[in-house]
């Protein structure tokens, strides 16, 4: 195994596609399937989806908070799809958007990074509302292969005023954020294990993408409006295979048969792969 | 039982005195305690510490972190601690920092302050970086006594120069998190079921505190170098019963014994007591 995220993800974009394959069981989305809002239900929903996207996807995203919802019962069927998901060589991004004092992060940290914790997972998302600094634990976890995806600009408009605002040092925070992981990936040659989140409906931040050295993962098409040609154009400087698009809920609402599924998923791996 | 957060835990405090047990079952403390760091350790601590706070403080705050480096089986614990201290009549504010887009808020509202979901809490804490407005569905739950704090400046060093950043109408973000939240309280007389999370160890906001209308939740007395008299003269102006103030270490490094654990809680309580 190559022992560092960022190449690691390289290496299977070019394989198989920009693609991540959103885990979405919401309420919503079992009733568009026919199936109950239950335990059960994501059960279904996420392993389907998990198939779906074997072979045919980079990536996995589960949302923890749709598994959340069901308490202990919930994180069971997280920790089946997270297995299911490492026997299938489909890599998994635990978005969980956690962030808290270091202390706290290192626990976090143990419990979706250690190969040890039932939760383990490829990488996961972090907030810096705590500041980028507090996030260390995170990034000190991030090896054999493990990874690390830190919020710069989401894709909803509500975060805009905040995730701009500005620092003593007069820089926005997005680009903070982008400049303090690219810090962080300098260490490594070429490509590093830290990543960031840019939603695919922002306006190009001033920091200049191609200058991260690691991963994008880029939620926010499909159902939130970006397009595939926007993050073309958005990342267009930025090297193969460092751009891993999120799409959850326009493959999901394919519906539960297989052939259909598999069929969205392909769909969409080829359109974004005409414009990454 | 009054149908408002804010009047709910304001009565608690006048009841019992503005302590919030923290209930932070980490490697180290179970080390110190003499406990294997497994999930039996987690729930052994756990346990204790609430039957030291029963009766003796205002609430506990478990840190989940803590619970989810064991997983499901960690949840399941957790599950296990709400719904005793439901039994016992103990407040219970989930620490889990959520904070994300607003569909995904609402399944984590539903996760952790909805009546049949498992982890049902009588409060969260949420990260405002994705927008206060996409924290909405959180907002929108707190009815039938239910509340949220939102995270304004935390108690971590790290945090200052992002939380102190200024949007384009030159408000600091700390500010912007006070105020937001106050004018959600606008629409309750008196005192409103919206709380914010404000670290001892800061400086005193230029929002006016007073102004709230809600309660506060103030980590970082302690271990983290806090003082009793700090929490006081930040909250001077403060309505009585509005700043509940949480301590976790200093009371878990006690140690297991049950009178030396209770009367830690009561020793921090008196001398939180004094200034608040």
């Amino acid at each position: 195994m190559v022992e560092n995220f960022g190449r690691r993800l390289q290496e299977r974009i070019r394989a198989t596609g920009p693609l991540c394959v959103g885990v979405d069981p919401s309420a919503q989305l079992l009733d568009a399937w026919g199936r109950p809002d239950s335990v059960e239900g994501v059960e279904f929903m996420a392993l389907s989806i998990l198939e779906a996207a074997t072979g045919a996807a980079a990536a996995i995203k589960p949302q923890v908070a749709y598994f959340e919802r069901f308490g202990s019962a919930g994180y069971r069927v997280l920790e089946r799809l997270i297995t299911e998901a490492r026997d299938a060589d489909v890599m998994v991004i635990a978005d969980v958007k956690r962030g808290d004092i270091g202390a706290t992060n290192d626990a976090y940290a143990a419990a979706w990074l250690e190969e040890s914790s039932p939760l383990c997972c490829d990488a996961l998302t972090v907030s810096p509302y705590t500041g980028v600094g507090a996030l260390a634990p995170f990034f000190s976890r991030c090896v054999q292969g493990r990874g690390v995806f830190v919020l710069a600009a989401t894709s909803n408009d509500e975060g805009r005023a905040l995730q701009r605002a500005r620092t003593d040092a007069d820089e926005a925070l997005e680009d903070l954020v982008l400049r303090s992981v690219a810090e962080l990936n300098e260490a490594h040659d070429a490509l590093g294990p830290f990543g960031v989140v840019l939603g695919a409906t922002r306006e190009r931040p001033r920091f200049d993408l191609a200058a991260l050295h690691g991963p994008y993962l880029v939620p926010g098409v499909g159902a939130q409006g970006g397009t595939p040609e926007q993050v073309g154009r958005l990342f267009e400087r930025c090297r193969e295979g460092t751009v891993l698009v999120n799409v959850a809920r326009n493959i999901a609402i394919a519906g539960p048969e297989r052939p259909a599924l598999r069929d969205a998923v392909a769909r969409w791996r080829d359109n974004l792969t005409i414009f990454l």
